[in-house]
């Protein structure tokens, strides 16, 4: 009897693409009336138990629908989500675009729920992080607001992402032959994309200590785990307490005793994160890990959590927990 | 025409036991005498094109080989040792037992070839080193030689390594239903049990920085990689020319541009060394990776070159280059 | 304020275990009440958001539920079903112990739900099928049923499944080791102790063929997928149109013109089936090909599909479509 | 002091290609001069311990080497043979074009070489054979030649190999993130395009059955296991025996009583069978199992086995057994 909100996504025939018309199609209060990829014009896709078939962006009747999802690439999502803001929806951004660190993301609420929920909540547009700033910010922001991470330290922020996370594009290096029995770090010397997201995250948050970021490419499909290195000025006894305290009643983040793993977290949207204490070291230093799937918690999932903040719906509608 | 060196392997069912008898096997100058596996006593198993009769370790000719390799667990080695010791055999122990920062240590040469040559060369008992401690040490030991990690500092040191790594025992969190499409730390907290034998090598070195060390478990068989970050007083123009320096002429370590990769180091006797210079820091920092096929010159391999030199024999011979 | 159907899982910690108590603990209609693990007693194990405390079988409260799922091994479950059925509850057993071609299975219900559909509704106890038979008695009946199989042919079915279909048991063979990047046959020689349930339903379907069924090992988690060759007497112009017959209107089969792969079926409770008429043969054959989750159709789905009509619930309720 | 053959590959970049050059560079009699990969003109690559740069293919003195491997595609590679052979190069053909079965094929010995010995010394081209039928004609060509197949019955072969039989391109299936826990069937229905190769051998060596053959792909990286039922009009009383006689004395095949493996051949130029008799049918039936490595036995592994033949090397010189 309710109204559904009405979805389109732009951008549907990659990894996150995908998963969205799955997680849309399966919500109980949204219905999937579009998706466009533009190469795939004219293909029918399965999402769960319903065939669509893809339209081309041109072609996406923006102004009739509730809210539009894009999944295209970076540098080309501005364009499309000022269209489909034009027309009167309402807009969830899944690339860089208007993420913190970049120019023109000023006063465009950034959608890492947890930490902005009232940014997000009612909003128009909203900004969906990078899977491995999901990862990362969720695990270092509460040690950063709390002032305890060591004043001009560095943060070695180490992480590995499943293959999904690359895209769906046919590069010869993540070709099967190529991926399986092998792992290798990328972007290696702090130069990564995704590092100006969390710098400006982190530096907002009041830090002041140098974050070096080195992604790894794991032999998975989906799921990533990050582990942080950092001293910090001092800690309580118990240094958990400082994350329960921070998360306390969030539904989609497990603060755990032991390491998180990927088969914890995949197909669910959640983060995981532990936190140790180093043994054998003069200075205090932590130990975080913290796991998402890139696809779910670091993408799609968290696209739909923030969704249901715009249109006022349950926040885990929909969501597989 | 030369006599070959006879060799045994104690502990041959295991990973690394299994790989010494291959490669034993294949030796130019080396010949097969036995293989003990006290579970398998009477089981026949191949190494390659030929086909050996494991026997309990009681029933093992001690004093009809010139060399034994002993890959028994970490505390049930050191009594095997000497045993073989006193029968007048050389050994290369691949256990913890007389690595550095063990007690009874002390005079026992450290096999990380590359780094201890004139150690090695000629001696009766070696140390063959653990598989982290081989990627992490060769990759960190030339910058601490330098003096170039800055004082009183920390090295985040994050390492992940093959499920070959943690032995041919069969626990339910090894099966492949369980590794598959997971990934994990474990010993977070700095407690791992190489740890005392980085730090101890380190500080031998000249090192005054805390190390903090975190291992992976990969959804791969074989190969380890380790990224190092570390903050520097100062580096050379082209940082790569300390490890080109450190390393000139030796046959085993490939000093790259490219960041290494698992895939280039299986089943090769080698370590592949990178160098980065962090960006977007305030204060200098690197970011070292390394790799090695565990088996090789994580174990097996390292020891067949320790031998080698031990033996006074070409210290390639034999090895998969 | 309907009243749920309480239910009890034996034998909870294996593979079929742990999905049963995932698939009951989500079911809009079920209620999971206890779940047994000798070995595990007091430990506590997670199902999606719930968390439960194994017990012993011995203390389960076997007369306080309307439901028990037995997920013992082969030979233990007759015993506690039998206790089960005397307490009161009725039974879906997913061992052996009661399927067609073993001695006592007479006048108990084969849970091959589509195709035993009366049997199964409103039975007090029903014997569930093997994840093999599934596979391949959903694949070939129809076509027995139809008697198009050429009389007294052989029957070849080669089949291979997820290592989740070898159990939760810590077996050196299974180690991830050992299974990544190895593929192997096994019960090779016809001798598969899944075999006289295949024999048994086909001959009871009209069948007069041979059949010969090579299972294989995969390395993968979860699926199976079925390559039937089979000589027919004659076939309809287009083959697939005795499948569609057959299944007219079944929410959980999907005949396809495209082969089937594991990536479409896996966590979802339907068989998808393919058929091809051979060319370049001398004789009319067909090549049949299906696909199941091992652990969804092929075991905990198909059981509470078999609940649900015995209960006289919605035949899909609870279930991954 | 010998002269050694010097070698020449075109169509290096793919995965035959690559592990050609791997091989010839390692060869102890062979010396690899050039190797041409169009796309990758100019690029260095590593086979071991040495580096080649790639020329294109109109740039490979063809006259100024002994001997050329054309790993080119079908279809592509007719032309390139006859350049070659007219420049004055013997030469081993990897692709189908001069395979029997296809035009153009008479008077080239079929480099089956356990099959065609006499055939292959001394010859100038050589058609190599493709890996599927080099796994199943191994297999089953004595069974043939010894006249035991059921008259006018099926032989229905299934088979499965790894990903780099698939070759080193980057179509978006052959991405990790779709082959992983992935398994299917492709060319259901008796076309796929080695057929006609083994047809034509089998009829050849007397065969009169129909052969029904269902390659699939597995989520490895290397290797073929076929697993092949037919029905026998009798057979000797230890079934093994045929093919131990066929193959006596044979370095590169092993019959064996376990059912082989794709473990047991990787990396390794040889091919394991093993053979069951099908239990619980009323028709004499067999069961035969094969493995390869796809690259190495069935591709350039047999290469370099066939060319030592040519040369009047050594047969197995230069082989991974």
């Amino acid at each position: 009897l309710v109204h559904k909100v009405t979805v389109g996504v732009l951008g549907a025939s990659g990894y996150a693409g995908r998963e969205l018309c799955l997680l849309a199609g399966r919500h109980p209060h949204m219905e999937l009336a579009f998706a466009s990829a533009n190469a795939q014009r004219g293909e029918t896709f399965r999402a769960g138990k319903n065939a669509l078939e893809f339209i081309s962006a041109d072609e996406a009747p923006l102004g009739d629908v509730d809210l539009v999802f894009c999944a295209l690439p970076h540098g080309a999502s501005r364009e499309w989500v000022l269209r489909a803001r034009d027309a009167g929806a309402k807009v969830v951004d899944l690339s860089s675009d208007f993420r913190p660190g970049h120019t023109g993301s000023e006063g465009v609420p950034y959608g890492l729920t947890e930490l902005r929920r009232s940014d997000v909540t009612g909003a128009d547009l909203v900004a969906n992080p990078g899977c491995y700033p999901t990862a990362i910010l969720l695990a270092l922001e509460p040690l950063v607001r709390a002032g305890l991470i060591e004043q001009g330290s560095t943060i070695a922020a180490s992480a590995a992402s499943g293959v999904t996370g690359a895209g769906y594009s046919p590069r010869p290096e993540l070709l099967f032959g190529e991926v399986a029995e092998d792992f290798r770090a990328y972007s290696v010397g702090n130069d990564h994309r995704h590092l100006a997201e969390m710098s400006a995250v982190l530096q907002d948050a009041g830090g002041n200590a140098d974050i070096v970021f080195t992604p790894h490419l794991l032999p998975v499909a989906r799921g990533i785990l990050a582990t942080i290195v950092t001293r910090v000025s001092s800690l309580p006894k118990n240094p958990l307490e400082i994350w329960l305290d921070a998360y306390d009643g969030e539904a989609c983040v497990e603060i755990t005793d032991s390491t998180p793993t990927l088969k914890e977290v995949v197909r669910r949207n959640v983060v995981r994160i532990s936190v140790a204490r180093a043994t054998n070291t003069t200075v205090p230093t932590v130990i975080i890990t913290s796991a998402i799937d890139n696809l779910t918690k670091g993408a799609a999932g968290q696209a739909i959590q923030n969704a249901n903040l715009m249109f006022g719906l349950p926040e885990t509608a929909g969501l597989p927990l």
